[in-house]
């Protein structure tokens, strides 16, 4: 074997990776993935792209289509200049940049727990040392942390949604401290209850280092790749440099579907529908793990997002249920793929890639799995 | 300021950035960027891909893409399964893969001298010690690098082309050594006189660590960000978890694309058209080369590829030369930038982007203001 990097040996194979795998056997009912439903896709305009599309096009994205993230970025409680938003080959893209910017070996980023099992994948990969913190008390230990990643708006994997406090208090705990401040909110037009939901570097001071990211994938579609950043001053610049020596640009033909849709006549009505339909899928949900894990296990209905997580009881080991229920055909994400520090035993659910018959019997196997591994 | 990577302390702007940028602005005569020219674009197909391609997808890409490209692959004497063959969001983001597979701070990496300058930047910011290496005499000094990057056909910038021989001994002097080999090998359909094309890969014993990249960029188009990868057993799977933590797979829609242009009735035909007319520009610009540049500079007519590279009087300063030409608004890149030691003054010319009126024009500039500088 040749002489690799250091880094390499924090490389596991990714969860997500192997998952979204499985899932593609056709027989197989998963809640594993983030996967849209494919009836997101009906109304979605497949028209051709326009040729001069074909050239090299500039690092920080298509002008037209940063101007119209910034508007709605605007109208969603975060004020930035098109100047400072850039197109991204999807967010985990940004996640790698965001890491690259920040993390030496052996500094400290500050995740909620559970937290995204991605983000935790290239922030271990980069060296980090990860230190959990709770919502509502964001003070920091001894060392405070040079970044902090937070998903604060129907949150992966929990569903959870900050308050307004929390997310004022924790703009200014970063603030305070020179730490930056990394928002992921891919799920935030993914919404079934009122709740607050202006980004946390919205409330960021003057002066403060803030990276805010969104995503096409979760009300567009996933296989274009396409998300985007916006950032303070002080760090825009340096990421749009990292982002050139990762790919030179993102998609153009893709970046112009994108703004084809964001200015279509009929975009809200649509998300409207589709949102519609997810709330519909969601409440299905619940009832069917009212039904089958309701004396069981616990949760709390998510306001949004993709996912419910739940709560096991604490003698169920969560790797042999999975692997029962995948020699039935079922598949669930295992709660210590997201965490930080081990935990009681818990699993994350996605409600929208099944339909609600599927999901109903798949969840009918999983509570069957969970009483015959607890008798 | 918050804390930052220390790697970021190399992140200079990137040159190819900023020329593709002064590029853009409408009167500029460019002979900066790598850009194919506008009519290679003409009869590219842009109907409509299928719905399906809007889900998320496989991280290696689209498995009947990956057949396609293994075919090719075995067609130019590089025998590798559709198993170890993946595709990338351009090769550039190979660039970066590779970097995160191997270079640790201080590792050393081998590069040509000039070298394709964009790789250099990121070598340089994962921290690598950067050591030149002759074509013809591969043999290491005291320390055999971890990583030898090589553009053995077509070079970027000279334009040259190694010879079987030299292929044959590179190939043996990296697996001799656990030298990791990298072939950046995107311009090898662009060939307008024939000579030796076969990987260096291709000639890498059973057991050698390699990695073989190409692109569609510059045959088919840039703005969809696609280009692949086929590595060795010992290295595939790594790079496939890589590719993951960066950005999951790459773009689905665009992946469909080239599967159809790769699969069209027509496409030698087009492919033979395009390169019979940068053959043309090739020549053409030779002749204005030599007709503003004849007595004042050297160089060899590249056998392929888009760029020449012309060797200037050792009194020039590659960079008052760009100066005094950009503010006629004629653009080239200094060699500097190519290079990874202090070398004699030259500069790259991209000759496909200009019309050949348009190149003849700038070239009398370049002609002019060398001749000016130097008086």
């Amino acid at each position: 074997m040749p002489r690799l990097s250091a880094r390499l040996a924090d490389l596991q194979p990714s969860a997500v990776r192997e998952m979204l795998q499985a899932a593609q056997q056709p027989d197989v009912i998963s809640f594993a993935g983030g996967l849209p439903a494919e009836h997101s896709f009906d109304e979605l305009d497949l028209s051709p792209p326009p040729r001069e599309m074909l050239q090299y096009g500039p690092t920080e994205g298509e002008p037209p289509l940063r101007e119209a993230i910034a508007r709605r970025l605007a109208s969603i409680g975060l004020d930035c200049p098109a100047e400072r938003v850039m197109v991204l080959s999807g967010s985990q893209q940004g996640i790698d940049l965001a890491a690259k910017l920040v993390i030496d070996p052996g500094v400290v980023v500050a995740v909620e727990n559970p937290c995204y099992l991605a983000a935790l994948q290239v922030f271990r990969f980069f060296g980090a040392r990860l230190q959990p913190f709770e919502v509502g008390e964001p003070r920091w230990a001894s060392r405070a942390p040079a970044l902090a990643y937070v998903t604060p708006t129907f949150q992966n994997p929990t569903g959870g949604c900050w308050t307004s406090e929390e997310r004022s208090a924790f703009a200014g705990a970063c603030a305070g401290n020179d730490v930056v401040l990394f928002e992921d909110d891919p799920y935030r037009d993914l919404v079934y209850d009122p709740c607050d939901r202006r980004p946390v570097c919205g409330f960021a001071p003057d002066g403060a280092s803030w990276i805010y990211q969104g995503s096409f994938s979760k009300t567009f579609a996933p296989g274009l790749r396409l998300g985007f950043l916006a950032a303070s001053e002080n760090l825009f610049t340096l990421l749009v440099r990292l982002k050139q020596a990762s790919d030179l640009h993102a998609n153009r033909l893709s970046q112009w579907r994108v703004l084809q849709y964001l200015s279509a006549a009929g975009r809200e009505a649509r998300l409207d529908r589709v949102v519609g339909a997810y709330r519909e899928a969601r409440d299905a949900f619940d009832a069917s793990l009212r039904r089958h894990l309701g004396n069981l296990a616990s949760w709390r209905t998510p306001p949004g997002g993709l996912f419910f997580w739940v709560d096991l009881p604490r003698d169920v080991d969560e790797d042999a249920l999975l692997a029962r229920c995948l020699q039935r055909g079922v598949l669930f994400t295992p709660g210590r793929h997201f965490r930080v520090e081990p935990g009681p035993p818990g699993i994350r659910l996605n409600f929208s890639a099944a339909s609600p018959e599927r999901a109903e019997q798949g969840l009918a196997v999983i509570g069957e799995e969970l009483r015959a591994l607890r008798s």
